[in-house]
Order: structure tokens, then sequence, then C-alpha cells
């Protein structure tokens, strides 16, 4: 697992030595579908990326449905910023989707080699970006788009995920009913 | 101006040398009421405090319906990020709700001084995560708050901003019809 991650660091320009240090101080763990690995109220001390499988970032609202925050599909990071950052309790859960295999680091290693390693803090930077741009058009569809435009962009942004998702957590993800998604995808079977 | 945003610079543990060098790099500029700074299809060059007054970023979907993305009071800073990373054209605008004055940096310059300056890349450092965690909680409430959920987070977070801005620009940050807003504000009289 660590020399598969170590590969992935590459695509980002980063040089072996780093790669191999960075990985060195990583942990390894797996999960079962629907295995939390952290849950609100807790504090999230690690810093965790998905080799294989699918978390997903979600919270539970006191009429006890589910809102989506985020689906970490393989090769991609997953916590709770505001947590990990202040080390407060966590206001979501993450939990696996799927059969998962995660490698995580302790958030006092990870900042060791955000120091060490100066090519680990542009592709963080990168990241953090990519989070922030990700962020901003989804409250702009949330605010503004019709579940069919919800749905439509979820197609072109996610289409590997749409054999891997029960339709409730998709639905979950865009803030509309099951119902609703339910009718939006039979009106666009319709139409091909 | 200049003094003024130094000093406001203090209360992050900038020194006055530091604080200095930043403001003497920033052009200051004045817009009046609902004067566009950017338009969508513009690429975002700068890096703009917010002095006086207050500037949102909304866009405009195809059905001519505005949906606001960010207020921006006086000691905020605005812009669009993704346009402003990778300078491609913004798809949002940026525009003043009230008379405003605004200091403003070239990217170029902001980049010089964020080498320079190790101080300003820990308070950016800080600001980027504070967006992070805020965004985090505005797509959780897009999902599942109900719209006097919504209003209330909105009246909790935002005091001071509710006898400065028209109604319906408080609807479309919140993602309600100005009806439906009506209808909240008013339920909420009753039970005072």
């Amino acid at each position: 697992m660590h020399s598969e991650f170590e590969n992935y660091l590459k695509n980002y320009d980063l040089p072996d030595e780093a790669a191999c240090r960075i990985s060195s101080l990583a942990m390894s763990r797996t999960l079962r579908r629907n295995e939390f690995l952290m849950s609100a109220g807790e504090i999230c001390k690690h810093k965790v990326f998905v080799m294989s499988g699918m978390l997903r970032i979600f919270n539970i609202t006191a009429d006890g449905n589910e809102h989506i925050l985020q689906f970490s599909p393989g090769h991609g990071w997953v916590l709770d910023v505001e947590s990990y950052d202040r080390q407060v309790p966590s206001k979501v859960n993450i939990g696996a989707v799927e059969p998962s295999e995660i490698l995580y680091w302790h958030k006092a290693d990870f900042e060791k080699l955000l120091i060490e390693v100066p090519q680990l803090r542009l592709y963080a930077d990168q990241l953090i970006s990519r989070n922030i741009h990700h962020s901003r058009d989804r409250i702009l569809s949330a605010l503004g788009a019709t579940p069919e435009e919800k749905y439509e962009e979820f197609v072109q942004k996610f289409p590997k995920l749409l054999n891997r998702l029960p339709l409730r957590m998709i639905a979950s993800y865009l803030g509309v009913s099951l119902k609703t998604l339910n009718r939006v995808r039979h009106a666009q079977l319709q139409r091909i």
C-alpha cells in the first residue's frame, strides 16, 4: 500500500526521497462497509488518504436525515478540516461506503512533514485551492440549481461513482429527496 | 486608508515593518452603490480588501435569478479564488452593495509579498482555513436546514448586516424565495 502511495505522489512532482519520507510516517488500516472512522463529537486527529474503496463525510440532523458533504473514493484525502485545524469536536461523521483501505498520519507527524518537505506543502496548497473551488461551485449549485441540473452536474463530475453508490446517498449529497431523484432519473432515461 | 489597514493587520500579529511593506504595494479605489468591481467572464487579477462599505460576490443564472455567495463588509477580503488562482474567466460577479472603499494589490505584487513576509503567509493560511470551515457549514446548511434555520443562522452569524441589506439579497444568500423569507420573518416577529 505504501509503494502505491509513493507512486501516486510522483504524479504531483514529489521526488522519490520526499515520497518515501512521507510514506514512512504513514500507518495503514482497513475499514469494513459502513464502518465509522470518526463520529461527530470526536476530534479529528489524523490526515487520512483513501487508497481503495470509498469514504463519505456526512452529518445527521436532529430529524434523523443524513446530509453528505463529500465522497472520497480511492486516491483522495478525507478529514474534517475545522476539527483537524482547531482540534475542536467535529460536527460530522466519516464512514466507509465500501470496504476501504486507508493510510493515515498523526497530525504532529504531518505538520513535521509539511516543514521538512517543501514539495508536500506545494501539493497541499494545490489540494486546498481545489477544495475551495469545489466548495464554491457546490454552494452556487445548492442555491440556484434545479434538481435536474444538480443531478446532471453530479453525473458529469463523478461518472464513475454512479454505479457504486446507493441512490439514497446520491440524493443526500445533492440535497434532494429520494422521490425527486427517482423522478429526475426516470425523466432522463425517457429522453435517451 | 493605508494607515487604518496597517492597524488592522496588527490584530493578526503582523509587525509594523511587515504591515507597512504590504500597505506600500496597495492601491485604493472607491465604488458607488451597485458598481461592479468584476463581471463574470473577466479574470480576477487583484486581491481586494474592503476598508468600508460592503461588497458581494454573486452569480446570475440563465433564468435571471441572482445567487449570492458571499457578503464582504468592511475589513474583509473579497475575490474569486478560482479565477485568481488559475487566471481563468470568473463565473461570478463582484459588486458594491453600499458605497465602498477598497485597497487592492496586483496578483504578482501580492505573491511577492507572500514570499517576502512570512507573517503574511501565516495570516493568509488562517483566512483560507476560515473560508473552508465557513463553506463547509454553508453546504451542510444548504443541504439540510429549513428556511427558518437558515435565517436564524444568518441572524446569529451576521447580526450587524441585517439592517444594511435589502431583503431580496438576504433571500438570494439563503437560497430561499423572497416570499418564504417574508413568511419566516413574520412568524419570528409574532413569536417575540
